[in-house]
């Protein structure tokens, strides 16, 4: 029953690749290009006006591109002067402000934001109901669990933005919040729950209200083998680059670089 | 204004009971079963399909049921497979993912998601913004307050799901963290903001991040009365089986096994 | 592409002022009056039925009223009996349950929830993601951040609505819990992720879970200049009515009692 036409609404300023497929009462505005074998679900928006179009009758919408093979669900909205890669996904009711750039392979849960001004790497997932804040920066591999919030603003309210920088193959576990500035490093744990006031070094495990460094990330046991769980790298492929080859090899092939 | 059929599309392989009032712009999906006297309003989506719809040309949707007069608020998401009893309640936007199971008289608020291949018992009362893992399973009279979130992987990212089990006439206090694999026992209450990390005996307060057990939840005193609040069975009735007569009588009466 | 008049509901008893531009799939109720200049987005809901309306044939809806030049994001839900002042702003999907109100130059962000029967002076700025509990009440040029959340009931479940009082001035930062019944001075700031426990004297910064008083908000040294950032007035105008002038000038020309 999905994809009848119904109250859609197409730009003709839009450039829809091959094998796309738009659910009824979706709304696509002037200069989104939306790349080959797309699915756009129902009650989308892509290429949603910034603020200035209510009030400038000149106003150009900025360029929006969604990558080939996106899965976009019901009700996202993303805002103009976005990009994302190959293989994008989106929970339902998602929102992406103007200026979010993402890799390939990543992703953001249902009732999630991003704030835009934002940019990712590749292969990040970004669960339900995050908030990243405008100017943050990702690396790849990252995964950030539901309800995590990053903040920009150190004294509020205030006119500085200075947003969260986090490494690559970082993990941020549910409800935890990352304040103003702060520099999460490589393969960093932060725990569920915990607040993060102060840089973090690469490697580590960090929990509590302040957030405090516990030790390296790696003495955290696995529950399905001996040894540690981390790097997370070598127990845990779905999805990754490193899929069934693992991923010494996957680097030893060109891993990261390719 | 409301129920006007405006843009409705519903399924004829749905079936759909007697005195069923069906909002603007909402779907019902194949394989839905609408039983009697329920109101169902604008923008709901009842029967959402399962990812394998979007690639599989002999998809068949699992079957869907909502029970006797239940009301199913604006913009509700409810996907294939779900079914709930009777007196089912939503509040706008909720999100039902597939395998959810509900008992009779529950409730899920705004914006609240539950993850699906959950399944909870009679008379359970979700608020507002509340997030239930893959897997979480809950007894009866549980009320569960906004912000509250429970996750399921212990290490993550990891390919294990332990989700928690929460005991009857429980209680989780807003802004809460129930971590994976916890067992939270019958008559809880878990004070706000609280990071629950571990199994809590039957009728314990549990407080702090991590949480500790502080004493029995009888310890908490009455604003309106000499005496403990807790059992909280005793002094709130509201739309309870017990609602006029007492709980000793309903349990007299038969009460739970009813 | 917007303002097509697709699929739009008006009421025949809602009074629409002049140069109101209201978009596709709204519907607009009874007894709504929308004063000149407003822009109402997409897919929003203005005057929002009570639960009455459901069961009682006899049902009025009470008189919602947006104020002069408001813009309404998409996906907005406005119940009945709310009322809002002069340039009133929303992000997307934010709901406002029956009898909020809010003074001039208002906003609520994406995502966030006011219970209802709640009310704030003006200038408040409320964020994405946030939960006024129902009877909240909020003085004027207060700034609350994502994911924070009042509640009212002291021991769940109970009859008791005991609602956060806020003090103008004050700053309550991301992922922070108000508890019922709590009082909060003026000129308070809250820090990131604190549980505020109890009643909080003006000027005082509070941290921690449980908050405590860690003592005057004008420890905070500013970022950008000698001496603290607070009281924020000197600090920051943007959209306040001293932007250009100055705090002092401001209150000597009249300031709050204008």
């Amino acid at each position: 029953m999905k994809f009848n036409g119904i109250n859609v609404q197409i730009s003709p300023k839009a450039i829809i690749g091959k094998n796309v497929r738009i659910g009824d009462n979706t709304t696509i505005y002037d200069n989104v290009e939306i790349k080959d074998n797309c699915t756009i679900c129902d009650g989308c928006v892509i290429g949603e006006p910034l603020n200035d179009y209510y009030s400038n009758p000149d106003y150009e919408n900025p360029k929006t591109v969604i990558g080939e093979n996106a899965t976009i669900r019901s009700f996202t909205i993303i805002y103009a002067g976005c990009e994302f890669g190959k293989f994008f996904n989106t929970g339902h009711r998602a929102i992406f402000r103007e200026y979010t750039i993402m890799g390939d392979y990543c992703s953001l849960g249902s009732q999630s934001i991003i704030q835009g001004h934002a940019v990712t790497g590749d292969y990040c997932r970004l669960h339900t109901n995050v908030l990243i804040a405008t100017g943050s920066k990702l690396g790849s591999y990252i995964y950030i669990y539901p309800f995590v919030c990053f903040s920009n603003d150190p004294h509020p309210p205030s006119k500085i933005v200075t947003a969260p920088i986090i490494g690559s193959y970082s993990q941020i576990a549910i409800h935890s919040v990352v304040l103003p500035g702060v520099k999460i490093g490589e393969q960093v744990l932060i725990g569920a729950n915990t607040t993060v006031t102060k840089d973090v070094p690469d490697g580590s495990l960090v929990m509590g209200n302040p957030g405090k460094v516990i030790g390296p990330v790696t003495m955290i046991k696995s529950k399905l083998k001996e040894g540690s769980h981390y790097p997370w790298m070598y127990n845990f492929d779905r999805g990754m680059p490193w899929e069934g080859i693992g991923y010494d090899n996957w680097l030893a092939q060109g891993g990261e670089k390719k």
